[in-house]
C-alpha cells in the first residue's frame, strides 16, 4: 500500500521519485495525488509527502489532493519557453533544474509514469545533461518496481472503493443474466422483443446501459464472445452475431469507478442447454476455481497456485502452459492478477517463476479457463477476491456460477 | 496524415519506428493499427506497412486491422521468459533481437508510444545492450515528431469520424441548453422538478445520459463550472453547487467516439440574465473568435493568429500571455490546438513562437477566452474547425452562441 513507499525507497536506496508531467491518464500520478487528476509532475522525496507541480490552470483541482501544490509558472516555465524560442528540451532542462534546486532533489532518482515515450526520452536526456552532478537516474526491474510492490496490498480506503466497484459490477452481471433469461428462442437463436434475432451488439448495449446506471466507466471495453470466439480469451465478440443456444458465451466485465479502481469478473453461460462435453469441462474449470480459492493463503508463492491449477488440468487430459508454453488449446493463460487503479497489477501469477507471495491486503482475480477453438468453445470463471486480515479469502464478486440460462419463453 | 509518415521518416533519416507493447491505451498504436486495439508492439519500416506483434490471445482482434500480425510466441516469448527465470529484461533483450532479425530491422530506430516509463527505460537499456551493432536509437524534438507532423492533417476516413463526433457532441450541448431552459428559478437559483435547487451534479448527470444516448465516451470528463470556478479554465466545477442566475457558466465538452477521435467545444452561458460587464466581455470574446476564424487560412503561422488575438484583447484593456506570460487574469491560454485521436495534438498555437503553419486538412479548435477570478467570472467560446481543400474554414461544431439562457418558468 501507499504507506509502504518510503520503506521500499529505503530498501532500494531511492532518494526521490518523479512522475513526469503529461496529458494522458497516469495511474501513478492518480495514486500519489490521492485520486485527483492533473497533468502535472509529482515529486516525492523519501520520508516526505509528494508535492505536485502543475499547470497554473490546474492548481485548484490539484489542491483537492490535500498535497502541497505549486504552479509551474512559479518556476517561470512560460517565460523560459519563450526565451528558448519554443525549444522544449532546453526549457525542460532549465525548468527541472530550478524545480530540483527549489525542492532540494538530489541523489538516486527513479522515474515512473505512463508517458509519451519520445517526450520522456528527451526529458531523460535533459536531466542527464543538466543535472548529472546532482542526480543519478535509476531504473527498476520490470514488474518489480516500488510501485508494483506498493500496489500489491490495499489500504482501508482502497478496499472500500474495491468493494463498491465489486458490488456495482456484480449487479450489472446479474441484471444481464436475468434480462437474457426473460427472452425466448426460435430455430436455435434467441429472439428480441420485436421477434428478430437478439445480437451480441444488442446485449452489449444493454450492458452499457446498466454500467451507466451504476455510474461505472468501461474504458477497456468488455468481452461478450460466443462459440469459437469464446475460445480466444481476448476476442471481444462480434456485434452482428445472433445469440445461439447451446454455445458457450464468455462474458468478461472489467469496469471501474470514475477515475479509478477496477473490478474484474467473468461468467460462462450456455443459453437453453449445455452439450455434455461443455458441461463436463465447465465442471472441471469450476473445480479448478474452488481448488485455487482453497489454496490462496498468506505466504503461498503465487506460481504454486498457478502450477497446481496446471497440474490439475493436465491430470484431466488438458494441455496447459506448464508443459506447453504458448499453447492456444487447453489452459492458455495465467490464473490471476492483482488489480486496483490498474486492471492488471501485482501480484502476478506466473507459471513456475517464484516472484510474488500472497499477503494480507492483496486484491486479485482467480480465473481458470479452458479453451478449444477447433471445437468451438471456451470457458472461464473469474471472481475478484481479497485476502483479509483474518487470513480468510473474501470473494468480492457476488454472482451465481450456473452455466445454463434457461429461457422463460 | 498517415500517408505522410514515409516522407517524414525519409526527411529525418529514420529507418524504422517501434511502438512499444503495453496495456495502457496508446493513440500511436491505435493510429498505426487502423483503429484496432491490442497491447502489442508495432514495427514500421520506412516504405513498408506496419506489422503487429501481439500476445497470442490478441491475434484475432489485431487481424481486424488488415495488417500483418504475428504472435509473440512465434518468437518463443513464453519459453524465453521461463528460461530466464522470469527476468523480463533478459527476455526482452533476446526477444527483440529475434524479432528485429526476423523483420530485418536495422539502422536509425525511433521509439514512440504512451508507455510505462520504467518498463520503457529498461527496454531501451535492453535494446542498447543487445543490439547496439544493428540499431541506433534516435529521439525527436518534443511536439515536432514525425507523428506530431502526421497528426496535423486528417485524411478522408478520419474526417468522416471527426464530422460524426462533431454532430453527436453538438447535439448533446444543444440538448443540455434546451433542458436547462425548461427549468424555472426562485431566489436566484434554478430549481429542479422536485422544487429543490438544481445542482451542477444534476446537470452533469443529464449530460452523461445524453453522451450515453449518443454513444460517446467521456474519458477526460467535462467542465461545467460557474462563477469563480469558470474563471479557472481547468476547474471542472463543483457537483454540490446550485446553478445561480446571472453568473457565467463555462461548459466545455470533449468526448470521443468509442476508441478514438475527439470533439472539443465550449459554450459560456448566463442563466436568466447577464450583468452588463459580463455581456461586454462576452461580446469581446465573440469578436476575437470571429477574427480568428477570419484569419485561419492556409499558410498562416499559428502563432500569428494567437498573437493577433492577444493584441486584440490588450487593445481592449485585458492582460494576456503575450505581454504577461503566466498571467492568471485576462486571456491566459493559447487560442487553439489540433485534435484527433488525441484531445490535444498538432498544430499547436504558441505565443510568439513560429513552429506550425496552417494546412489543408488541419482540424483544430478556436477557443478565445477571458478570465477574472477576482471578479468571479470566466468566458470561453470554442468550436472545432476544419481547414478544407477549398481553403475555406469549415466549422464542424453546430450550436448557437447566445450567452443568456432564458428560463421558461
Amino acid at each position: 500500500m501507499k504507506a509502504d513507499l518510503d520503506r521500499l525507497m529505503a530498501e532500494r536506496e531511492i532518494d526521490a521519485l518523479l512522475i513526469l508531467p503529461g496529458e494522458n491518464e497516469d495511474p501513478y500520478r492518480t495514486y500519489l495525488s490521492n485520486g485527483t487528476r492533473s497533468s502535472g509532475m509529482v515529486i516525492k522525496k523519501r520520508g516526505q509527502p509528494p508535492v505536485l507541480v502543475v499547470n497554473g490552470m490546474e492548481v485548484d483541482e490539484a489542491a483537492r489532493s490535500g498535497l502541497e501544490v505549486h504552479s509551474i509558472d512559479e518556476f517561470e516555465y512560460s517565460v523560459l519557453l519563450r526565451v528558448h524560442g519554443g525549444d522544449l528540451s532546453a526549457t525542460y532542462r532549465e525548468c527541472y533544474r530550478r524545480i530540483f534546486e527549489h525542492f532540494d532533489v538530489r541523489g538516486r532518482l527513479a522515474l515512473y509514469g505512463v508517458s509519451d515515450l519520445n517526450t520522456a526520452l528527451r526529458t531523460v536526456e535533459a536531466l542527464k545533461a543538466g543535472m548529472g552532478d546532482r542526480i543519478e537516474l535509476v531504473t527498476e526491474p520490470v514488474r518489480d518496481t516500488i510501485f508494483d510492490r506498493a500496489y500489491e496490498t490495499k489500504d482501508a480506503g482502497e478496499l472500500a472503493l474495491l468493494r463498491e466497484v465489486a458490488r456495482r459490477t456484480s449487479a450489472v452481471m446479474r441484471a444481464t443474466r436475468d434480462w437474457l433469461a426473460a427472452h425466448r428462442a426460435s430455430d436455435g437463436v434467441v429472439l428480441g422483443a420485436d421477434g428478430s434475432p437478439l445480437t451480441i451488439g444488442d446485449v452489449k448495449r444493454f450492458v452499457r446501459s446498466q454500467l451507466f446506471e451504476q455510474g461505472l466507466e468501461d474504458p477497456e471495453g468488455m468481452i461478450f464472445a460466443q462459440g469459437r470466439d469464446a475460445a480466444v480469451p481476448h476476442s471481444t465478440g462480434q456485434d452482428d452475431q445472433p445469440l445461439r443456444l447451446g454455445e458457450t458465451i464468455v462474458f468478461d466485465l472489467f469496469p471501474r469507478l470514475p477515475g479509478g479502481y477496477f473490478h474484474d469478473m467473468t461468467r460462462t453461460w450456455c443459453i437453453g442447454y449445455a452439450p455434455p462435453e461443455i458441461q463436463a469441462d465447465y465442471d472441471t474449470v469450476r473445480e479448478a476455481f474452488e481448488r485455487a480459492v482453497e489454496m490462496c493463503r498468506v505466504g503461498i508463492a503465487t506460481n504454486e497456485v498457478q502450477d497446481m491449477v496446471c497440474q490439475f488440468f493436465e491430470e484431466r487430459g488438458h494441455p496447459t502452459v506448464l508443459s506447453a508454453p504458448g499453447t492456444s488449446e487447453g489452459y492458455v493463460h495465467s490464473l490471476a492478477h492483482g488489480l486496483g487503479l490498474n486492471i492488471h497489477e501485482a501480484p502476478y501469477f506466473p507459471t513456475r517463476i517464484t516472484k510474488y507471495w500472497l499477503q494480507h491486503g492483496n486484491v486479485f482475480t482467480i480465473e481458470p479457463g479452458l479453451y478449444y477453438p477447433e471445437r468451438g468453445y471456451g470457458i472461464r470463471i473469474e471472481d475478484t477476491v481479497h485476502l483479509s486480515e483474518s487470513g480468510a479469502l473474501e470473494i468480492l464478486t457476488d454472482c451465481p456460477y450456473d452455466l445454463v440460462i434457461e429461457l422463460a419463453g
